[in-house]
């Protein structure tokens, strides 16, 4: 069923593991990190600075693609690999996150450059989700079967299930009925995935159930007996940080660990170690490419100032006259380039250039961070690369 | 006085040259071709696809830096070239052309991001213009003196006498006794630029005299009487293309054919031809990365459309199904990756990819058409390169 990919785990360091994911556009070392290319493009990053960067993975949203310019452009354009110019592993997501938290209002600020109002969830049903298009306000219903045929269209490598997802706020009664939901959902989804599978893609079913452990649970031993290629945590994941690790480490107890297994929309470094301590073996999240355009500069532990927590903000006066490069132990061409007066003065101007550079410095920096944690798999000392990062 | 300066010239085919201008920061070879890095950055390009492109150099504008962030700032990081990561050949401009112009409010689309009023021209009198800040509305003056300065703090390789650009409106009268006055400005800044000359930069005087033929004369020999390295042809160019071509004629005549010279402000690929065969030695013009920004890309005459000039509009619907590249036969990473399909959806979705992917394209014809230039004064056969790229 799934002839073209796998997983296999080279090494483990307790529950750590260090795996390679075999897709049809290449291999990807494991823990790895996927960096959000939304609307089919990483924002002003083209595919040779992802290269240069050493990405392995980009994502796109199935969400915004299907709204606007719809999958069968993009399938007539030959899918998302010859569409963008990025020939090796992607990923798309179901589009339910997007309906969902859009349908809450909590992530309304991803959506840069839309034309003409907001995305409103109108309807969900057993059918699926009937929503207000982000593009132009039309009407359009996504199911399980539509998110796996757009998602076909559209040509991932690594496609994912339509679930729910279930917001923090939910009752028991609610993430329990939503659940069991979503697990109909994705049985939808295997069927049709099943339906006309040409080997090109593989499945990767979606764990939910809130912060319960007891659902969880159950979420997990749905999706491990089913037929998916992978499996990712979804849901909420928790109102603290302490939840999220008491959250994801319930969701795991129970998976097929020989599944590669993806924890949806986290990005944080102190979360990418604690994750990958708990058996994750890939991760995204549009954190280091969205602060970037803020302003925001990833650095390890050494290099923070005494306001900043994983990342600096160049905007702060301080690096106007700050001669350094961002890390002056980091490959990028950022680094190698610029100095953080030289960005903090592009981002007072407004210089376009400010953005893609901080960019490339945040994917770099991510790639080097999981560069460095799969190495500390392999040589068993996790713990002594988390002083150097976290 | 220009020790670390020379223009050897290789090779001449009727009045064009075939040269090499030779800097402190590496030799151009010229025909050359100057692109717009007006705020100390070629808006969403980094020095790396600078460099890729093939760019032999770039110029900043020195109204722009002096506003904002100021020259002290600049020579304080170590001028422009260590600002910036470009450690290659770089022009300044003197800062008059932008005052004047926005005196007239005719190039006032030009300064983006600005963050209070636009400029304006308060005063011009014998010792300078008085003239608002585009930045923070306070009131400057710039002198031949102060311009000189600037310039020297940027630290530009080759810098630009300080002068009034004449509108085309002025009549002859004003315009001989703005010339008379341009010519003492120059003097002045030859003057300043000689007392604290350290052989790190080399100046350009500039040829005014509006459409006037015996004006465009007298300001010729003034030029090249006096110590310039190299002579640049400012003012006003007339109102129409033929008229363009005639004053660049007249300008020429009396100058010093041992010295470079500079178009100032023209980029077409006509006008480059012309220029060219006129014996001009370098170009400037925000036009290929600006037309990029409003999704032009400049293609050679057989990828053109019905409506398209010198640019095809990858706004225009009709490339949203073209799924080839912008030119098949050019090599750079925007054609070798990229679709007109894709980069009109970029456009279209508003994402910044588009506008640096453009731009690079944009950069590479530019640099191209003048390798192939020399190319053909060298073999003595511009005439046929024409048709080509006309």
């Amino acid at each position: 069923m799934y002839r073209n990919f796998a997983f296999k785990i080279i090494r483990s360091f307790k529950k750590s593991r260090l795996g390679i994911l075999e897709t049809p556009h290449g291999n990807i070392e494991t823990p790895a990190f996927i960096f959000c290319g939304t609307k089919a493009s990483v924002k002003g990053i083209s595919p040779q600075q992802l290269r240069e960067t050493k990405t392995q993975i980009i994502l796109s949203n199935t969400y915004h693609l299907f709204s606007y310019p719809g999958s069968e452009y993009i399938k007539e354009r030959g899918g998302l690999h010859k569409f963008t110019g990025w020939n090796e592993p992607m990923l798309t997501d179901s589009g339910g996150f997007q309906i969902f938290s859009l349908g809450h209002g909590s992530v309304a600020d991803e959506i840069k450059g839309k034309r003409s109002g907001t995305s409103t969830l109108v309807k969900i049903d057993e059918s699926g989700a009937l929503f207000k298009s982000y593009w132009d306000g039309s009407l359009q219903l996504l199911t399980p079967e539509k998110s796996i045929e757009v998602q076909r269209n559209l040509g991932a490598d690594l496609i994912v299930a339509f679930d729910e997802c279930t917001p923090y706020h939910s009752d028991k009664n609610y993430t329990e009925q939503s659940m069991e939901r979503s697990h109909r959902w994705e049985k939808r989804s295997l069927k049709e995935f099943i339906r006309e599978n040409d080997f090109s893609q593989a499945l990767y079913g979606i764990v939910q159930g809130g912060v319960h452990r007891d659902l969880r649970k159950r979420s997990a031993e749905f999706v491990s007996e089913n037929q998916f290629f992978a499996t990712a945590i979804g849901g909420t994941l928790g109102s603290s940080k302490e939840q999220m690790y008491e959250v994801v480490e319930m969701a795991m107890e129970e998976l097929d660990g020989s599944r590669p297994i993806h924890l949806l929309g986290i990005g944080g470094i102190r979360d990418i170690f604690n994750g990958v301590e708990l058996g994750i073996d890939t991760f995204d999240c549009v954190h280091p490419t969205r602060i970037a355009r803020h302003g925001g500069a990833l650095v390890k532990s050494q290099y923070r100032d005494s306001k900043s927590r994983e990342h600096i903000n160049l905007k702060r006066s301080q690096y106007a006259s700050d001669d350094n490069p961002i890390e002056p132990d980091c490959d990028c061409q950022t680094c190698l380039h610029f100095s953080r007066a030289y960005l903090h003065y592009l981002l007072k101007a407004n210089e376009l250039l400010a953005l893609s550079s901080i960019a490339v410095h945040n994917i770099r920096f991510m790639n080097k961070l999981m560069e460095e944690i799969r190495a500390a798999i392999y040589n068993k000392n996790l713990n002594d690369l988390r002083g150097i990062w976290c």
